[in-house]
């Protein structure tokens, strides 16, 4: 049986990056470039004030006082028609372009103009003024060719704002995957169901598709596939339309579980079935040319640790996601944990912030089918297999759930 | 001048939750409940199987060893016709009811079945059995009546998850609200255009439309005012559809600032300008019965800090959040750190995870118009004002920013 790392690495050996395609800018949030962006300009493009107020020589206000004969003012937009001398002061705004011969900026508060004379004069009184200040020099912050955002990255506020800057308004991203979600089992009932004896409402269904769109994938549902062969083939061959399809249940051992068959009928290709993992060990996965396919357990708290685990890499890898498996993070855990597994065990727990760091306090999880605990929760320790007490205060491994 | 947390409090003090609708509950990821969540069914609503295998007395198969007469199967969704008594089993499926008589369930892969005889009969050889092993009892995630989720959650994959569990196929949500975004400047051309000497392209619209989506929220781009009181009349009037209008841009102290001049005779009415922030400080805030008013600095970094500290809070208000004010995070600094400044600072820096704990990176910021520094960072550290040098593995306060 494979443990959760070679289970991973199995997703990502058989799993391609997808096709890209140009979208608007603003259609691009949470997308992954899939070009490397050069800068095609410096930024700023020109040496660039930093305040309202004027622009001087800073030798001319060296000891902080100064009177300064006031040439023009220039607005953001607009550029200055003369260079600044000796004794000269021109009046700009918060990004306007630096006047020739200026090297610093004296804030506006700091200043009087005396309009009294034919000849406007800016009477400064402030602390010693030096080269650059309030000033940002062209080319700070990028230059011409620099590499400044590298293919893979989800796109986020920052980039889409530097995208605008460089005047990107089309961005080349991977393609959002398509994602059927297909419950089977002759329990459910659909949500809007009253369920009778021994049924339970399709609760996975909306979970899964849930999980689907935080992770930035469209999600398909497919409804319920019953526990006989020719629906099941037949919602399978629904789902093949899709570039990854979700089951969830029958694919455990029981009489019933007709999943991994019917799978294998319609042209998947088993990788594997079977992980070293609590909750989850069932996972069955497989592709064919066009689809690749998860066979989740039914119980909603497996069907939702196999998401975060198997599905997510996968999802990451199709977006162009680097790197495809997300990092873990860690915390001290709030109190001893006494904690017993045949397998290694990813359980439901709390992440909370202190001023000395982060705790995580595992909640009160009655096993698999225990959907409501997860709620209580916003991720998940991994502990390894064995027994152990875990002490207060031991970091721990934790996966944050998304959403 | 106000300071952060003082801003923050006004902001909360003229921000109402907004209104709430019922939706799909396939519409409702991200939005957050309006109302408290009671269970009406016990979960699970019967006692479950949560293994594929036999419902057994665990009296008879305390020792591990047992040959016991099969009386019928249960499969998910139906329900035994037979109570068992002593030497019977009854083969179970995982989520199926467990038959009346039966307080265990042995797992098929320790059964083997004999179907020689007209009675079939399984021979069991496992480790001890004790009563209730791999069976879930009735009601043990939940019980009818139980408060299972709060009203101001927002809604992640696995409260869907229960809700469908729990019929709900709509639910009540507060509404999402529309945020007019208005960059104002005449140094400002579109993104698609080729900027002239001492121009650059708009980009705070695009940064912050989507800092609004990461939300929750819906931006509508509303384009770029000029720097002259018809124009930023009439723009600032079609933002005042909107139950959120962001300004960019003119709020400084410059003599083309007229954005706090044409709010007011827009009818907003002024709450705060200036708040001791870095960068920021020139934001000003007000309100009017319908809309909610942010002129946030011009330059992009700041126009960004103060959407997180400041715009994010009253989102988070108006979509019911609770609590509206996030809460930071805590990390430990990467390494010494000397700072220096007259205002509280809010620095884009790196968190990333360690085995010991979150580290922190300041990134090479160059202040207020250095948007790129922000693409290197995914989160910023809160400086109080003043001179100090900060220790390596010093714990800081940290904002994670959104998307």
């Amino acid at each position: 049986m494979l443990t959760v790392d070679q289970a991973q690495h199995a997703i990502l050996e058989h799993v391609a990056i997808g096709p890209q395609h140009s979208v608007p800018l603003d259609e691009a949030l949470g997308q992954v470039l899939a070009t490397h962006i050069d800068s095609d300009i410096d930024s700023p493009p020109f040496d660039k004030a930093l305040m309202d107020g004027f622009a001087v020589r800073a030798q001319d206000v060296a000891d902080g006082t100064a009177r300064l004969n006031i040439l023009e003012e220039v607005t953001a937009g607009s550029v200055a028609t003369n260079p600044i001398g000796p004794g000269e002061a021109i009046q700009i705004m918060t990004g306007a372009p630096m006047p020739d011969g200026a090297d610093a900026v004296v804030r506006i508060e700091d200043t009087q103009v005396e309009n009294s004379h034919t000849q406007p004069v800016v009477s400064i009184q402030t602390r010693p003024v030096s080269p650059g200040q309030d000033r940002i020099l062209q080319g700070t912050s990028m230059k011409r060719g620099d590499n400044v955002i590298p293919k893979g990255r989800a796109l986020r506020p920052q980039e889409l704002g530097l995208l605008a800057e460089l005047g990107q308004h089309t961005v080349d991203v991977y393609r959002q995957v398509t994602v059927g979600v297909l419950a089977t089992g002759d329990e459910l009932v659909a949500i809007d169901q009253q369920p009778a004896a021994g049924q339970i409402r399709n609760s996975n269904e909306s979970m899964l598709a849930a999980q689907v769109r935080a992770s930035g994938a469209i999600a398909r549902k497919l409804g319920i596939a019953r526990d006989n062969r020719e629906h099941l083939a037949e919602k399978i061959q629904q789902g093949l339309d899709c570039d990854v399809l979700l089951l969830s249940g029958g694919v455990s051992a029981g009489r019933l579980d007709l999943v991994p068959d019917q799978l294998q009928a319609a042209g998947i290709t088993q990788v594997f079935h079977k992980v070293q993992v609590k909750p989850g060990k069932p996972l069955w996965f497989g592709t064919s040319n066009n689809t690749v396919v998860f066979g989740l357990p039914g119980n909603p708290v497996s069907s939702m640790v196999c998401f975060e685990l198997f599905v997510r890499t996968a999802l990451r890898r199709l977006a162009g996601l680097s790197p495809a498996t997300p990092n873990p993070a860690f915390a001290r855990l709030d109190s001893d944990f006494e904690f017993h597994s045949d397998r290694p065990t990813y359980f439901p727990a709390r992440l909370e912030s202190h001023p000395d760091g982060p705790t995580i306090t595992p909640v009160n999880w009655h096993g698999s089918s225990d959907l409501r605990s997860t709620t209580l929760a916003n991720s998940m320790i991994h502990f390894p297999a064995g027994k152990q007490l875990y002490q207060a205060n031991q970091w721990v491994e934790v996966h944050l759930w998304a959403g």
